[in-house]
């Protein structure tokens, strides 16, 4: 392997973007056959507590609020970033630029847990808060434009560690995947002359086919075009663009509505692996009408096949009127089948 | 589960299709935890050959040079389809329309094989050719305006049964990744009066970097922006938009070119999992001089996780110069490591 320096690189027809990383070829798990694997048990965990040598120094810990003396959240850079140092001139073609910004891991527990639903609500509040302390302290570098948090639970949804964690990465450009929802936002606003998300969230609580949770601040529904079994959409029920200026009041809200989700889901599909990702919108814009930040929750129990990365197109093989109501009923999709109804099935 | 009548459904904010296939949650293999996969020995096997009941019936069936008694490629109807039946009116917003179309499975053997590096370069053209013909065929259907024929090799990369085998899928429009290089390809022959792939392979074969392998007709490189380790594209060295136009005497050539392209990343990775994407123009279009067909070959030993799937970026811990040496030479990245040399990599 040759320079450990990631690059970012665009594909000059698609404008999709890479980051090249070689650096991450020698990461615990960076291959999904498990050759790279190594122990998951808490002995050899760089994420424990009494192991914090192991990663390097905290850029933010937040400490628990029974003792004092004990951290309960630490945010720490990422040991095998795909993004790090200051940005360059943009070049174009096929030259390869260094990938500039910033990749932390945000440790969520000192305990050696797998799934945000084994925290308490109020232990998911501190790891929100982090989140939002984060993206605010990245937000004040005139060299972030774009912030995003995102966490792989499970070896199927891309995770190198078992212990609880997610990921921030910050960017001095916005993400290919953003700039599609802002500028999707931009056309409907235009045309409707509302926020795309708020209506949607009002069709869906009138509809309540598709609802799954509701609390005061926070609705969560399977969207209508879900691309994954249960995938699940956190949206504040109050418009805002940006994750980061979230009230301490509301951060409670979102870690009750966040913890019952991936509680529901974890029912349905029997803890399945999951990814989740808050998307919101560029530090360097103000207050957007047009664009609503929001948390999508998916649980990876189906793979993407070579139609969905040639296309762009997802087969999704359970509707998601089905998947809320299954979640709505903490029932499982698996429990109506019958062993031996269909022989062919192989369904247990 | 309810109707097994597939629909169609695109994402308000971000024109993202997706097929909902209730049906296909009955499929062997559907979920990626293992809990509907069956026996993959040739036994139970619907593609081997003397079991040719347990499938629909062919579309077409090319047969053996040497026995013309016997088949050697069948194209069958998929029992398990995202797209079926005749196109209605394109409605709008939120509404469940049926995702019309055709979905077949193009079985490559009689004998229980895996992989193309398996099938001889006379099987492989024979298999091209029953491509080359089922999307002629679709063409002249009215009702269809695009096809893609993909293969999805080993569970990783979303095969859900083990028989060598590829997928063709007809549609009544043209799916929003080939729209994306349709567009891109438009764009950028607007600003140079070239074809983007045909500059991009001169490029490739003057640099010689990430250059893979040249036969007369086609040439073999991994792509400077690769999403995943030892991503490889082949194009024809003549320009061409549309695959199904695809000469006799060429079939052969690109039979050879991919059997060398599998086999070599097959020693680089270790026989990986892995899909392949034709991709070619819309039937409804006239030659055109900015698209230039092409098969993308995607080695799946990284596995998607949230950032790829939230923002659409992609993490590549292999450089695409570093796979083209180790394709060229015929070594494997996983060979230069030497066990204990860092004891924290866990790579053996």
């Amino acid at each position: 392997m040759s320079s450990p320096t990631p690059e970012l690189r665009t594909d000059p027809v698609t404008g999709r973007q890479v980051f090249v990383a070689e650096g991450r070829a020698s990461r615990p798990g960076a291959f999904a056959d498990g050759r790279t694997r190594t122990s998951d048990g808490p002995e050899n965990c760089p994420f424990c507590v009494g192991h914090e040598a192991d990663t390097p120094a905290a850029t933010l810990t937040l400490y628990s609020d029974d003792d004092p003396g004990k951290w309960q959240v630490r945010a720490v850079p990422n040991k095998y970033p795909a993004a790090a140092g200051e940005a360059e001139t943009f070049g174009g073609g096929q030259t390869a630029q260094p990938a500039a910004g910033v990749h932390e891991v945000i440790i969520e527990s000192p305990r050696h847990l797998t799934s945000a639903s084994e925290l308490t609500a109020a232990e998911l509040e501190k790891v929100f808060w982090m989140y939002r302390q984060r993206l605010a302290a990245l937000k004040e570098n005139a060299q972030i434009r774009h912030g995003t948090v995102f966490k792989n639970v499970g070896a199927e949804a891309g995770a190198s560690l078992e212990h609880i964690h997610s990921q921030l990465i910050g960017l001095p450009w916005v993400p290919q995947g953003i700039v599609q929802e802002l500028s999707g936002g931009l056309d409907q606003y235009h045309r409707t002359g509302a926020c795309v998300y708020c209506h949607m969230l009002q069709e869906e609580q009138r509809e309540g086919l598709r609802m799954v949770a509701e609390n005061r601040a926070f609705a969560a529904f399977c969207p209508f075009a879900a691309r994954f079994p249960m995938e699940t959409w956190i949206l504040p029920k109050q418009h805002g663009s940006h994750f980061e200026i979230l009230e301490a009041e509301n951060c409670r809200q979102l870690a009750e509505m966040l913890h019952e989700v991936v509680g529901r889901i974890e029912t349905a599909l029997d803890r399945p692996a999951y990814n989740y990702l808050i998307h919101s919108a560029p530090f360097d814009s103000g207050a957007l009408v047009h664009y609503h930040w929001h948390i999508e929750v998916l649980p990876r129990v189906t793979r993407l096949a070579g139609l969905e990365l040639g296309t762009g197109c997802f087969i999704n093989p359970i509707s998601p009127e089905s998947a809320a109501r299954h979640l709505r009923e903490r029932t499982s999709p698996f429990d109506n089948r019958h062993p031996g109804s269909d022989p062919d099935s192989g369904i247990p």
